[in-house]
């Protein structure tokens, strides 16, 4: 007999180890900061001016509770995306949303496709719902939409993840491509269509959202050109009845108020989104520039961040990674076969993109000596 | 055969309509605000003015995730509570943190216990996991131990839920009838023990945390008495392994940096909350007089509101909270069957609970003749 509570079977079952280290766990083991904080995607131009101003002012309102309705919010980002604030839920980031979604729609043993290399964290709420997880690799550095469209079939999958634009790589489909994947998907599987670079990439990247389409559900968020990673906020858009179910588990006042207000004013100040994207799209020409200069192949890339291609191995790119850590810029990597070949930079301020370019001779120096 | 995705058949089952009704789309409905928000046990006194400056401080820097593992936080809350920091989970807020604890412990159809009219959102979290919800009325508007114990027992409960001080009554148990409750529960039933309102009562009702016990999970939360509801965040605290496994299932970049800066820099100011707490009492006083004003009976409360008996059936208390509600008052009140004859008032703003007086007489009036 059991002298503890004990944890379900599904929960027994997992894994303890956590495989999301943050900047500030390897700063506190490296006892010093990093001089570049260019590994997470997040953006370093900060949120607009006016999103700043706003948030002082309603510092002292925050021993309110949030509407749990997250009423404003919903009814502007719906005028914004062209859809009714019925086919919106405002979750704590795309990561709580993706968590409750995975709840829905997976019991323990379904089947869930997904790309070999891509978004970890979706992969950590499938193996806590008890999903069983169908990885297709990429192809060509891009998310292999017949590959994945192959195994959502084969597999009779609940749920297929597609990022667009893709994190790691950057790569992007066109939204008639995305358009045919859908129209071409199970009706009874779910599309988890992650958006969160969506304001990054091409407007031709995005494709139109269809609210009266159940098994699509759009992710998009605060934390990546807003510039609000650290307030967690983020959207889904579906169909009102698929939105109606996250009704029934969502944690109802889990979006705090400061998230709500900022991600209002936010949306509110598209000028300044408009500059955000152009200093994204100056820097990863940087960022290409820089990695061509030291013979490395940038891919392109419709996101915030760029993967370059260190020429060798995983080994190698992880030496790379490993050399560019211990000069003090924090950058991150692809890991799955094929993509492990990449290091993946973010954009930053001007100053950690010089620190980058002063630094990267260095460690693929060392690299190649070690 | 189905033409959209299938919900699984646990979420299925669970009921669409939602009982969280927030202050905001009552004013909504109503088309005015309240002139006082006394319902939801907020804090009306607000956050710390150190706290405020800080948030503003920082509100730039939001464009960072968040420390995942909470590190500062939890070292913080460690020393305050003279526990390790691997005895602590930061969540969003009390209510994230049941979620987790409920997902982990609770299969579909094990039991669990709680009291009829304890809080609602505990039971959610608990039907969202299929559970099968076991509830022991008070006694004497306490939670009953001795039959809370005895339905654990007979069902032999994974999950027990206590809240004290209690909500939504304000009574409380001293901490040597706690401990006694804890020293008689199976070793294989976990406790929650939801200490919410702990720094608003008397130090005697709060027992000593035994971080080697493996069945007891305290719950703490800055939304209370250090005024920071619209932030979400909480912690529970308990045996490290209990602890550990929160890692399997949470979502690691969930507490938001602002909520982390704002809960370090709350602990920080015990001289703040000591503030706090003598306004929350004089304010428990002043609605006590209140309601024996108006020939009501005050119950005892060692929380930030009082539950006031209206001296007849549940269905007059429902009028008179209809009568306030009408007038620009927001509460709340208890609706389980005995405890329903209360309403319940928040301590707010001096010109808030003057509002409250000024219109009760005519709620009751109201309540009397209708």
């Amino acid at each position: 007999m059991p002298n503890r509570p004990s944890l379900t079977p599904l929960i027994a079952a997992l894994p303890s180890t956590v495989p999301f280290v943050g900047p500030e766990a390897q700063e506190r083991t490296r006892s010093k900061p990093f001089r570049a904080r260019i590994g997470a995607n997040e953006s370093s131009f900060g949120p607009s001016p006016r999103v700043i101003a706003r948030m002082a002012d309603v510092a002292r309102d925050m021993w309110m509770y949030c509407d749990p309705d997250n009423h404003d919010l919903k009814a502007a980002a719906a005028i914004h995306l062209g859809v009714r604030p019925d086919n919106i839920v405002v979750g704590e980031g795309i990561d709580g949303l993706l968590g409750l979604l995975v709840r829905m729609y997976v019991s323990p043993g379904d089947a869930v496709v997904t790309s070999l290399g891509a978004y970890p964290t979706f992969n950590f709420h499938v193996a806590g719902a008890g999903g069983r997880l169908v990885a297709v690799p990429y192809d060509n550095d891009r998310e292999n939409l017949s590959g994945l469209l192959d195994a959502v079939r084969r597999e009779n999958a609940r749920l297929v993840y597609l990022s667009n634009p893709d994190n790691p790589m950057g790569s992007w489909w066109e939204a008639d491509e995305i358009e045919h994947f859908i129209a071409a998907l199970p009706e009874t599987t779910m599309l988890v269509l992650d958006e969160a670079y969506g304001e990054l990439g091409p407007a031709s990247a995005l494709p139109a959202i269809d609210a009266n389409r159940a098994n699509v559900v759009h992710m998009r968020t605060f934390s990546k050109a807003y510039g609000l990673a650290g307030l967690r906020c983020g959207f889904a858009v579906g169909e009102a009845e698929v939105i109606r179910s996250f009704e029934k588990i969502r944690n109802h006042y889990g979006v705090s108020r400061m998230a709500q207000i900022a991600g209002l004013e936010a949306l509110a100040d598209q000028a300044y989104l408009g500059q955000v994207v152009a200093k994204v799209d100056a820097g990863r020409q940087r960022i290409a520039s820089i990695a061509m200069a030291n013979g490395l192949k940038p891919l392109p890339s419709a996101t915030n961040f760029v993967a370059m291609d260190c020429g060798a191995d995983g080994a190698f790119a992880l030496k790379v990674l490993q050399g560019l850590l211990a000069r003090d810029v924090f950058i991150r990597k692809p890991m799955a076969p094929g993509l492990d070949r990449c290091i993946r930079i973010s954009v930053g301020l001007d100053h950690e993109l010089d620190t980058f370019a002063e630094e990267l001779p260095g460690a693929l120096a060392a690299a190649r000596d070690g």
